[in-house]
């Protein structure tokens, strides 16, 4: 039981007594960091071309590692104030989204030993990116940013919906003026909305562009109305970054004065 | 009557006793959904090839349910105590956008039976999207961003109108540097427009750009500028944003100082 | 005298006793519109051609009205006591920028007789673009913005100048590392330039992008700060309206308690 | 050392008894922004051909002089306070970062003599950018916007982490569906993160786009999602700023009424 409570200690970031994150979290993080600039570099054939094996071993030995903790941090649940109130505590931690994604993330490994085919093995590749949430166990700043948008979400919603509805009608209205001139870009609504959504983001890869009159003069408008649209997410952070801000500063000017 | 105010309580949503959509209004919204993303698929041909009387027999369908919509709607339109206190309640209800919106929805159904003209099926197909704004029915929600909006409506205005100017006066300056050096594209002022609009919103399609130094000088500056001007509405939205919240929360910090 | 003051009150907008625009200034405004309407579609070939007497002789007209009102606007001067205090009032009213640019504006017609070169042809269609100018007149709402940006004037300059310091260092480094990749597009530092403002913009019209991996990278970290660059303007312009409604809503608040 | 006073006064911006700057600091104020003008306008083929000899003679005198400034600012740094309680106030000067700059900056005219290679020439014709760093000593505003910055620079570093993980999952996704179709622009997360920058900042060059089916849905889901993202700086920004002014405001309001 001393192990238990001194290994949970260990992993636990909000258990652990000292400032900053414990020796164990600490190797853990910068594992992560090291593992998932690997498993990026590894796809990039000029610089694998040779180092297949030694990737492939990597891979096993953080998979092992990564697999302990996984283990580790069950053992020690029980530990856990938040689980202990259950029947059966390890398994409450089981099914909770992080203990999950640990698990998801020890996956590539297992398959980094047999000859996986391409699409498979590139799956398994973009998998290991999902060990980055990992990192998320070591920050409380996340939940800031989270509980900020959160409380805004129906606005955030509609915004989404209105840029939906935005990109629905811009892309049928391209359809309609632009499908004869160039049927294999706005040859129907789905192909338009491809070209309705690089506009209205403002990024213009210029793959698809309309060529007739009547079409330049529709993408001009939507253009316009576009830009206003993309503003209004800005705008709406603005002000809940801004009512956050003075709610902070009237709490902190608060109790000054409550003490005198 | 005692049906004409079942009927009326299933589709006005105001007037509906329960919490959410009345059963009739989801039946509704869910079909509006499920028509939309038909109608989208519908003109692409990868999918639609082979099943085109499939989508006739479908729009044939939901034409009958949505006619069916609007007649019961005209029927208990006199229910509505805001149609009521007219001479002609129906006549009334009929000549409101959202009555008006609703005929014109059904039209494009009418047409799928007779095998119209490409450009003529096209733009019935495209009329069919129209259908999204029946949904609008079912929510209060986006009253309020249209009444933050209406409430700057003139400063909005005046921002629409300086870019307005901003784009003729950028259109100008590049058809007199470029119109030289490419006439297809910088020709004229009103094809110089195009460039001035792809550019001032940032999209850059990259369709029509200066090549001569004149051309890139000004256009650097005008770039510049740009961004600035399209800094502006995001600006305007925020403050807008930030006083409405500020103002909410003043008035429910007011309410219970005005119990005490 | 008697005709004078009613010319006078006619054409200058705070003296005309009514609601909204005088007649005069009206009909003045929509011929504004209407003869910048007309400049841009005649620099159209598709238009023009054919119409070339017809856009010629309704030049002749719009300046013989636009001289007329100069005229007029001269003699009246004297009636205006913001000039009439001076020695020379109508002198001093003439070298006022609006009356300057009501001179200029009138030069186009001057020219549109004589069958004038291509490029100075060019010019002076382009400078009927300066009649919207005359339209200032007729609107106070301008001032407001122009105002609200004058106020915030130091810090504008540090951003444009914070901008203009990040192209010029964004444009070098990607002379330095792609000049021998592409010599005709990085090949100078006034060349990246084009490449810095074209992507510190997010315009992006991808006539010029980096090709070798060290461009690439160093890109990559400018696209980034870049991006938040140009969020420092929309904050600071976002900061002012806020600040702006705050202080008019305070205001506003403090007159009833005033009356009390 | 009345001598040294003298120059002390001259070349220090706080120790200058008059308004704005000192003759000797506006002298080389002008001749910073002349020589990084001419740095510039160097690069370029088509002005430096011919005048090589006389760019090459310009940058050894401008050397010199930013020599004499660095030997004589080292000699009167005695004269600073800042220093003077030091042991050595000469060397204590000659480590802060401002006085490193003084010294990289004239590196590029001491290899301007000889016939240097073109990548080496070229990375001392950038170096000589760093010259516009010298101007940072003749204004405190800097100072107000690095603070204001450095005042939120947790969220800063947040909302950059954010950004970083969504390129880095944006791009192993595209990576996942478009390396088949487009192996060397998708063939690797590395390169799948250039066209990642290049969408998620709203550039879009138009070098790398996805083409199949699945890569554009995901891009479209990612576009949507970046244009927010990138909403989230210029929000916190506008909040900083406006918290800025507000305190501005308060403290500015506050004053009067102490008097009182």
């Amino acid at each position: 039981m001393w192990l238990r409570s001194r290994v949970y200690r260990q992993l636990e970031a909000s258990a652990w007594p000292g400032r900053g994150l414990s020796p164990a979290n600490l190797f853990l993080a910068v594992l992560i960091v090291g593992t998932v600039g690997a498993a990026i570099v590894e796809t990039e054939p000029l610089v694998a071309r040779g180092r297949e094996l030694l990737f492939e071993r990597m891979e096993i030995i953080v998979g092992a590692i990564f697999s302990a903790e996984y283990l580790l941090r069950l053992w020690v649940a029980v530990e856990n104030p938040r689980f202990a109130k259950y029947r059966f505590p390890r398994l409450r931690y089981a099914v909770t989204p992080i203990a999950i994604i640990d698990l998801v993330a020890i996956l590539p490994a297992l398959f980094a030993v047999g000859g996986a085919q391409t699409l498979v093995l590139r799956f398994f590749r973009v998998l290991r990116m999902l060990r980055l949430a990992k990192l998320g166990r070591t920050s409380r700043a996340w939940d800031q940013i989270r509980d900020a948008l959160y409380e805004r979400r129906f606005e955030f919603a509609l915004i989404l919906g209105l840029l939906a509805i935005a990109m629905l009608i811009s892309g049928s209205l391209l359809y309609w003026a632009e499908a004869g001139a160039q049927p294999d870009k706005f040859g129907s609504i789905p192909r338009s909305l491809w070209w309705a959504i690089v506009t209205l983001t403002t990024i213009g890869y210029g793959d698809t562009f309309p060529v007739t009159g009547l079409g330049k003069f529709l993408a001009g408008i939507i253009a316009i109305i576009g830009v206003m649209l993309v503003a209004l997410p800005t705008g709406l952070f603005a002000a809940s970054f801004t009512e956050g801000m003075q709610r902070h500063r009237e709490r902190a000017q608060k109790k000054p004065s409550a003490d005198g």
